[in-house]
């Protein structure tokens, strides 16, 4: 089939879904969930083969835990569909509307973007999960997946275009990409024509093939060089806690914390606590001369360190002399992501909010509350680190967009 | 100057804008009006010759009008910024904010978009007005005008730099890239270091070059490809009424009707009254078959003229079975601006506003009104037709982003 193919068949699909109201859509997701658990033999299997052709070529554990998937795994799935029956269907909701004084009623009304495209990697659970949000919000979708779960991948959207068709709704709503090499990725980025809108999920490269190569409107996501910075007044307790909570819980997330700033006149009380509470769980920490001065099991670290989204358990870490130097090195440095400061200064915290450009800018809490679940919006699509459409984390709103409808009664204009 | 070196200087004043409260920025808006007033002789001479070259290149004199300033159109831009004081600044607007059940105080509050790129064409009040929405929006601006307008942009962006600069604000709030060349607008395209959006304003092949080179983030703004679609139960007096007020108002304009649809059970009725209208404004009527025969003054068709934007006293004109048919060619050959259906049926005004795919939709009204003075938005900055970010007219709101600020007392994730 070819992109173009698909491309027509979306664009059907699109005009079935708009006429598809609440009732319905929650119908076909309850139904999909239901299939993905009672066909997980077969999604299985074609996983099996996927994590075969993995190893052969040498891919490591730990990716492969990621490609895996298991009984659990198909269930977690599942019920990540069954949250979305409960959340509020934005689709059709009037944001404002008024009346003009020429008598013309204006109306701003909440209706789907159209036709998705999404690019992603190796994990196979987002192709059920984008296909949930996406439908939920009555938008067709196109995905196009990694080569390395294209089998698992196909055996999922397969359970869910038979479960939509025996809804009655066109399985068109969900379209795979099946040819998964680069070129092809290419071609889709370039289909103004049929897309509305490109996400890619993924690591860093991904994403910026996506942002150099695509004419489609893109919402970029996902990296995250995230900040802490312990001011002079820091409540020294608060701003250990923080931080191992911000590097630690989790390392391999873009809203975990990569990079330390502390005011010179706090770093000799917190540094210490920072080192023995990290280093207790072998967190490398790479510092400037300062920090190394003051612990010698803190390495050196180089410019390069300053942008890097280790994603792991590394953290680099500066003395800066006061937040405008603070400031100014996040808004350098940083990926636009999420930033945190530790303080008791009122001033400081509101400087710090202002003048520090990032989607989610924190006082006295971790960074890893960025996340469409901890922000209360019960499923999340990606974090967008652009401007543009949405900021921060992405709900079932960000895959809308509005439409003006307008009720007249003859007007012209004069 | 270098591009590197206006986006590094646009970045910096990025910072300083923030720091501006409204009070400020009116003043300076007041003081840029009050400036290009005093100056407008200066502002004339440059223009002078830009028209001297035009002629000598032999710009066609409709061309000239456009490029061509006069102590009256000066005026206006001044009384463009002053509107803009009276307009309350969006920046700072707390959008939504809630309490979660950890404690964590979210909002979501109105900043800036950053720094806007904005490449145009021959207008050179295109100049003072972009300034005007991004200062009062706190936007840094680099502008790209057409090599026409090149002495007139100069001469406006020089007395706007020194009137911000007297008011003791970092001239480098808009600044004009000098050098005109195709290659020059191709990096600025591609600074995504530098610039948040680009917005591109002039004709479809700008947009066009706009989309397909720009890796920065683009607001496509436009070309408007708009039909009327009148229904076999339309008010034949009110749609002649409307379909005149679309067409010739003003046909210059993305807003104008280009494309007549009409219901097979009505044609013979409203199709006299509608030639009758039009070809005594010298209108000339593009038709299908059924029109041809019809009206022995009608000029046949071809498939092209269906997605023709003429932007002239030419209309297209169609005879469609029904409301299914005239949908369905709306949605494959218009450029989702503005649509309008005529009619006296509920279910089909229902139908129309939700299955057209459009930023403007329209139920017995003139299609002329997508505008952003006729929505009450008190300015303008284009007319967006994505769907990303801003659909529709876009006002000062849409120059702006959102950045979630939360504020915890110690909150890690569990």
């Amino acid at each position: 089939m070819t992109l173009e193919t698909l491309g027509i068949q979306a664009k059907q699909a699109e005009r079935e879904l708009l006429k598809l109201n609440s009732t319905k859509k929650n119908e076909c997701l309850r139904a999909v969930a239901d299939g993905l658990v009672a066909e997980s033999e077969a999604i299985l299997k074609a996983n099996r083969e996927d994590v075969r052709i993995a190893r052969e070529k040498g891919m490591t554990e730990s990716l492969v835990d990621r490609l895996a998937l298991t009984e659990q795994r198909i269930h977690s799935m599942a019920e990540g569909l069954i949250s979305l029956i409960a959340l509020e269907d934005p689709i059709g909701e009037i944001l404002e509307a008024k009346i003009r004084p020429n008598g013309l009623e204006i109306g701003k009304k909440r209706v789907p973007l159209g036709v998705i495209g999404i690019i992603y990697e190796s994990r196979p659970n987002v192709t059920a999960d984008a296909f949930g949000l996406c439908f939920k919000t009555s938008n067709a979708v196109i995905l196009k997946g990694g080569s390395d779960a294209i089998h698992s991948n196909k055996a999922i959207v397969s359970v869910i275009r038979h479960m939509l068709d025996f809804c009655g709704v066109t399985p068109d709503a969900i379209q795979l990409v099946e040819d998964t090499n680069r070129e092809t990725a290419k071609k889709l980025m370039q289909m103004n024509e049929y897309l509305d809108v490109l996400i890619p999920r993924g690591g860093a490269g991904l994403i910026r093939t996506v942002v150099e190569n695509s004419t489609v409107p893109v919402i970029e996501t996902g990296t995250g060089n995230c900040h802490i910075y312990v001011d002079d007044c820091a409540d020294i307790e608060m701003a250990v806690n923080i931080i191992d909570n911000a590097k630690t819980q989790r390392t391999g997330v873009c809203n975990a914390c990569e990079s330390l700033l502390i005011h010179k006149d706090i770093v000799e009380q917190v540094l210490p606590a920072i080192c023995e509470r990290l280093f207790g769980k072998h967190v490398e920490i790479r510092g400037d001369e300062n920090c190394c001065r003051l612990n010698g099991q803190i390495v050196p670290a180089t410019e390069e360190d300053w942008g890097r989204e280790y994603l792991d358990y590394i953290l680099s870490a500066k003395v800066v002399e006061n937040l405008d130097e603070a400031i100014a090195h996040i808004n350098k440095y940083n990926t636009k992501h999420s930033e945190a400061i530790i303080t008791k200064d009122y001033e400081h915290a509101r400087r710090f909010l202002d003048e520090v450009d990032a989607a989610a800018v924190y006082v006295n809490a971790s960074t890893r509350f960025t996340d469409g679940f901890e922000f209360g919006f019960g499923a999340e699509i990606g974090i967008s680190t652009q401007k543009l459409h949405a900021r921060g984390p992405m709900g079932l709103k960000e895959l809308t967009t509005t439409k003006y409808i307008i009720y007249g009664n003859g007007q012209i204009r004069p």
